[in-house]
C-alpha cells in the first residue's frame, strides 16, 4: 500500500492522458478535485493487486458521456459517493476498494476523488489499460463480469439504478440514454467485483504505470530534453513519425468525436506522410496506403516538444506532433477481447490487427 | 369488492377509449391479455375507494411510450409482475392493490393483467380521469406524491430503477429516455402510495365509470340507436358537433403525435365548421375563431354511428364523427392542477380554461 503524493497526482494526470490515446476525457478538472481532497488532509492510498483480498468488493467508478461536454458541465462533487452508497444500499454490502474501468484520461483519476472522501483504497489496475468509447469494452465485461446492477447519478441528485440488463450492450445502451437525458455526462458505478476476479481480469499496474509515465515527462521537461525516447523505452513503444498536422476533419456522430488527421513528416521524417482515423480515441495509423497500427494497440499523439498528450478534442491544424505506437496488454489480444475491442468492433472492415511486439515476444 | 366479468372487460375497453380523448393508447391488445387471464381461471377484483385500507400500499402500473409503437411492439407478458417485484424488493414492502395512473386508453386496463396474475385487487380510481401525455400530469403527482423510486422494464428483461429524481419533471425526462432506448414502449410502476393518499388525490370511480360507458355503447349498438345522447347524459357532457373530417395534419414531434383536425358540420350541424388541435390527446375545440373547450376538460371524438372512440392515431379524412365535451374532475381544476395540465402546460398561450359546468355547478 502506497499513499500518493501531490506530485504523484500531477504525474498521474499526464500519464493517463498519454494512455488515453486521444480520448478518455480531459484529466485536468478531475486532477484539481483530487488535489483539493489532499489539501483538506485526505489521502489516496494505492493498493497493489497482490495486496488485494480475494473476497474484497471492488467497485469501478467513472464518468460516462461526451468528453467535450465534461469540460463545461462540471460535477457537483459528491456524485461518486452517491453512486457508491446507492449500490451499497441496493446490494446490502460494503465496498472495500475502488478501481477505474478505464485508466485513460480523466477516468484514471475519477475513483481517487471518492476514495479520498471515503478513505477507501484504489486498486493499481483497470479494465482497459487505455481508453475506449463504450462500456462493454472493458476486460471486466469481456471476461464475464456483468455490469448490472449499476448506478448512475448527476449533479442535481437524480440517481438511476440499472437493476438488470440482459447483456453488456443493453447496459451500454440504457446507461447512455440516461446520461444523454442528464445533459451528456454523469458519474456511474458498475456492479462490484470480487478481488479474485480483478486479479484475473484486470489490466495490472496501470495506475503506477501512468504515474511513472507522468514523472518521466515532467523530469524530461525540467531537463529540457525530449520525453519521447524514454516513453518509447518504458512502454516498449515505436516512434512512428514526427509530423505536422496538415489537415483535420472532425465531427460529432452519435455522441462520439469522429474524424481524420492528415500528417506530413518533419525533421527526420520530412517527405513522408501519414493519416490517423479516430472515434474519441485514435483507431488506425496508416502510411503509404497500409494500416501499420490499429486498435486495440495504442496510438499516442504527443506534442513533439513537451511530450504531453493531445486529445482528439484539442487537435488543431499546424500542431507539431510525435506519434507513438504502444502495445496493448495481452488481455486485450485474445479472440474474445478482439471481438469487442478489435478493428471490426469499430466498423473498420479493411483493418487487420497485427499486434505490436511486446517484451519477450516476436513481431507477428 | 366486485369481480369483473368478461363483458365488463369488453365494456371497460370501450369506456377507457372514450375517456382517452384520442390518446392513452389503444386498449385492444391489453383487453385481449386481460381476457386471456380470465380464460385461465384468474380474476380481476375491483375495490371501491371506501373499501381501501388507509395503510394499504397501492401501486400504479402502466405503459409508457408512444401509442403508435405499442400496437406493433407487443409486451412479453410479465412486465407488470417484474416491475412490481423489483419495487417490492427494493422497498422491502408488499404491494396490496394496483391502480391506473391514467384511466384513458389501454392504461385503464394495464393493471388488470398483473392484478389477475398475482390475485391483487384493482382500485376503482385513477390519477387523471382521462389521458394525458406526460407522467407528471397525474393528480397523484400534482397533490404531492413523489413518483420515485419507480421501475421500468421491457420485454427482453431489462429492469431500470429510478431511485431518486429531484422533481416529477426530471422523472418524466429520465424515464422517457429509458423507454425510448428500450424501443419506444415499456411498462412502468411508480412509488407506491398509501390508501389514505389515494382516497384524497385519486379521481374516484373511474373504472366503474368506464365500464358503465362501455355497456351503454354496447347496448345502444345492439338496439340500433345512437349512444351519443346517453353518453352526454351520463357524463354531463355537451354534444358539440356532428361533422365530417375535411382536413387532417398529423406528424410526430418529440415522440408525440401532434396535429390539427378540420371539421365540417353534417346533418343538424350542416353549414358550420370547427377545428381540433391535438398532442396525443385532443387539446382544444375551436369554432368561429373561438376556443370553446380546452384541456383539462375532455374533448371526445366518436364514430357518429357506433359511438366508439376514434384515437388520434386512426383519424382519417372523410370520417363522420360526433364531438363531445365532458367536464373533467374538480381535482384537475385547482390552480395547482391547472399549472400542470391546463392550456399553458401544453404551450397553448392563446387558450383560457373556462370549465364546463358540472352537475350542481353553474357555467363560468
Amino acid at each position: 500500500m502506497r499513499t500518493l503524493s501531490t506530485s504523484d497526482i500531477e504525474a498521474l494526470a499526464i500519464g493517463t492522458a498519454i494512455l488515453g490515446t486521444g480520448g478518455g476525457g480531459n484529466p485536468y478538472i478531475t486532477k484539481l478535485r483530487v488535489l483539493e481532497e489532499l489539501k483538506h488532509g485526505r489521502h489516496v492510498r494505492l493498493l497493489g493487486l497482490d495486496e488485494l483480498e480475494d473476497d474484497a468488493l471492488v467497485l469501478s467508478i467513472g464518468g460516462i458521456g461526451a468528453p467535450a461536454v465534461s469540460i463545461e458541465k462540471l460535477e457537483e462533487g459528491t456524485e461518486g459517493v452517491r453512486v457508491l452508497r446507492a449500490l451499497e444500499e441496493f446490494l446490502g454490502a460494503k465496498i472495500d476498494a475502488l478501481i477505474s474501468a478505464e485508466i485513460g484520461g480523466g477516468n484514471g483519476l475519477e475513483p481517487m476523488v471518492t476514495a479520498a472522501a471515503l478513505d477507501l483504497p484504489v486498486v493499481d489496475a483497470d479494465g482497459m489499460g487505455r481508453a475506449f468509447p463504450e462500456m462493454q469494452m472493458t476486460t471486466f465485461s469481456i471476461y464475464g463480469h456483468r455490469s448490472t446492477p449499476a448506478a448512475v447519478c448527476d449533479e442535481h441528485g437524480n440517481v438511476v439504478l440499472f437493476r438488470h440488463a440482459v447483456s453488456e450492450l443493453w447496459f451500454e445502451r440504457l446507461a447512455r440514454a440516461t446520461v444523454v437525458s442528464m445533459g451528456g455526462t454523469a458519474i456511474g458505478a458498475e456492479a462490484p467485483m470480487r478481488g479474485r476476479y480483478v486479479k484475473r481480469a484486470g489490466v495490472p499496474g496501470t495506475v503506477s504505470q501512468s504515474i511513472r509515465l507522468g514523472h518521466l515527462v515532467l523530469e524530461a521537461n525540467q531537463a529540457h530534453r525530449s520525453a519521447i525516447p524514454e516513453i518509447c523505452a518504458q512502454e516498449h513503444g515505436i516512434h512512428l513519425i514526427d509530423a505536422k498536422i496538415v489537415d483535420l476533419k472532425r465531427h460529432l456522430r452519435g455522441g462520439f468525436s469522429v474524424g481524420t488527421l492528415e500528417l506530413e513528416g518533419i525533421d527526420a521524417h520530412a517527405g513522408s506522410s501519414a493519416r490517423i482515423d479516430f472515434q474519441n480515441e485514435f483507431l488506425t495509423f496508416e502510411r503509404a496506403g497500409r494500416i501499420e497500427v490499429c486498435v486495440p494497440d495504442l496510438i499516442v499523439v504527443l506534442d513533439v516538444d513537451s511530450g504531453h498528450a493531445i486529445t482528439t478534442d484539442v487537435l488543431r491544424y499546424g500542431q507539431r506532433v510525435a506519434v507513438l505506437a504502444l502495445p496493448c496488454h495481452p488481455l486485450l489480444r485474445t479472440p474474445e477481447a478482439l471481438a469487442v475491442v478489435g478493428p471490426r468492433a469499430f466498423g473498420l472492415e479493411q483493418a487487420e490487427f497485427h499486434p505490436l511486439p511486446r517484451p519477450g515476444e516476436r513481431a507477428s
